[in-house]
């Protein structure tokens, strides 16, 4: 099948495009990024746009490569503290991007099956244990905010005009290649060999961490698993809950060091204290994590060790 | 004080225009609309811009009269039907509006009270008697969603930037000027002498109808009185509700016709059974509503007579 993925050049689009390829998929993709030729080709994407989600880049993927089965709307904003430093940039990045897509999509390519990923920050602050899909949503950044304002719109399309869309909720996906965020600082520091790691935050949070490879095969699950005619949302976490302090002790561990973790006390703006799954959805969806935290972290002090060499 | 009115050109913007002149404000607007130098005049609108609510034009604004102290944001989607037509268009008058007007508020008037109209549209169907403002919110076209979501990025922006800010949902205005809806279809019908009025929907559905000389006095109300820092939200109805057939009734009533009324029995997409505000919070504001139904219905007539005849 021909799918195309929008963002297809960062973190987790990356990933994604190896997975669909590797499925035997025709893969395509627009997006902000270069992207070497020889560089697209080793990851499997035929098509690559440099540029907006807009009219004219659809477009110019349609005229060439006829219309897609399966839309992987990845693009927008990727950062929550970016998102309070720009947020108009934000808002560009997540909400006009979707609404360009779903007009588009509405207008041209309404068979399509859209696969949005969105993220745990819609849930915001105030939820203890695991958080159903149907939990208030009390987002508290802007990225947050843009990325239920997205949902909303994709709710939208579907109910007046029968776009086909499912919106999975991310929450704390880590893996190779991912160059920011606690796991990419905290390898960064040992890598300096720092005598103590001074990390924000209290140590406590709890997020629900995925490998990136299990998350692009559950996007490609729910892609190609049932529909309903319905909006429908899941959760695409574990349900497996670890703390931040947790992270680091393993990290400090695979790497074979004997740093000691201090944590300041003091949560950074738009940081909730705990973000775990309720993973029912997609266990109903006999979809099995595969790749459990502790290789997880190896795998990715081994990739960063090897990078960082090269 | 000096106060800007987006989307001045309106029906309410018009009248909003007006309302705060007569209170002895300088009143500037930005918006879509060819307005005569005369007839902006005449409203008491002292400059006026025809574009788009973005940085240039509120630019231009502050560099002409200062920063303003309040800003009322009536630009924006008008029209349920049109929504579902060309939905993409009324997400942007809507919600990137009010993204660019935000951002402009954040970055060079931060201090400015911002009043938002918003809709009862975002309730939804799904509401019988009274809904307060913490409602759930399960609006059922484009252009609901699109109100909620600007509603939520001013939430966003209150939350993560303080930018003051009030949303108030108005329900079924209704008043001299307004060239569409029900009322103006009723009395386009009873000016070319049907003998049966065919009306779509039941006739039992029902509005909060509010006559849009109260409606802006409520708005300038608003944003005279007291402000909390919050994100805050108040139902602009009376709490009153009056059925469509009611209103039908009412207008052939002082029209002096005789014609009979017949409705379709089918609902249109998009229009909910019952929109009526719990308008607690507006009496708790000491605001009176001054013009009953009768009488708005009896000046209405009699402005429709009065324009057609000229």
């Amino acid at each position: 099948m021909s799918m195309w993925v929008t963002g297809a050049n960062g973190f987790i689009g990356r990933h994604l495009v190896r997975e669909l390829a590797a499925g035997g998929h025709a893969v395509h993709g627009v997006g902000h990024g270069a992207l070497d030729p020889a560089d697209a080709r080793a990851l499997g994407l035929q098509t690559w746009i440099n540029g907006e989600v807009d009219a004219a880049n659809l477009n110019a993927l349609a005229a060439a490569h006829g219309l897609p089965s399966h839309v992987f709307h990845l693009a927008g904003g990727s950062s929550v503290g970016l998102s309070i430093e720009r947020p108009f940039e934000d808002f560009s990045r997540t909400v006009a991007s979707t609404a360009r897509l779903l007009e588009w999509l509405r207008s041209f390519a309404p068979e399509t099956r859209l696969i949005v990923v969105s993220s745990a920050a819609v849930y915001g602050a105030d939820h203890a244990g695991p958080i159903p899909e149907s939990a208030v949503l009390t987002p508290m950044s802007p990225y947050g905010h843009h990325k239920l304002m997205m949902e909303q719109l994709c709710q939208s399309y579907v109910q007046s005009f029968g776009i086909r869309c499912a919106v999975v909720r991310l929450f704390s996906v880590y893996g190779p290649n991912l160059r920011k965020q606690l796991l990419w600082d905290i390898c960064s520091r040992l890598r300096n060999e720092q005598r103590t790691l001074n990390l924000g935050g209290t140590g406590a949070e709890i997020r629900d961490w995925t490998d990136v490879r299990d998350v692009v095969r559950l996007l490609a699950h729910v892609a190609e698993g049932t529909w309903k005619d319905d909006f429908d949302v899941i959760n695409g976490g574990s349900g497996r809950g670890v703390s931040v302090a947790g992270i680091a002790e393993g990290l400090i561990g695979h790497w074979g060091s004997k740093t000691a973790v201090q944590f300041s006390g003091v949560g950074r703006p738009g940081d909730p204290t705990s973000l775990l799954a309720d993973n029912a959805r997609v266990l109903a969806m006999n979809f099995d994590w595969r790749i459990p935290l502790e290789r997880g972290l190896a795998d990715y002090v081994a990739w960063f060790k090897g990078q960082t060499r090269a």
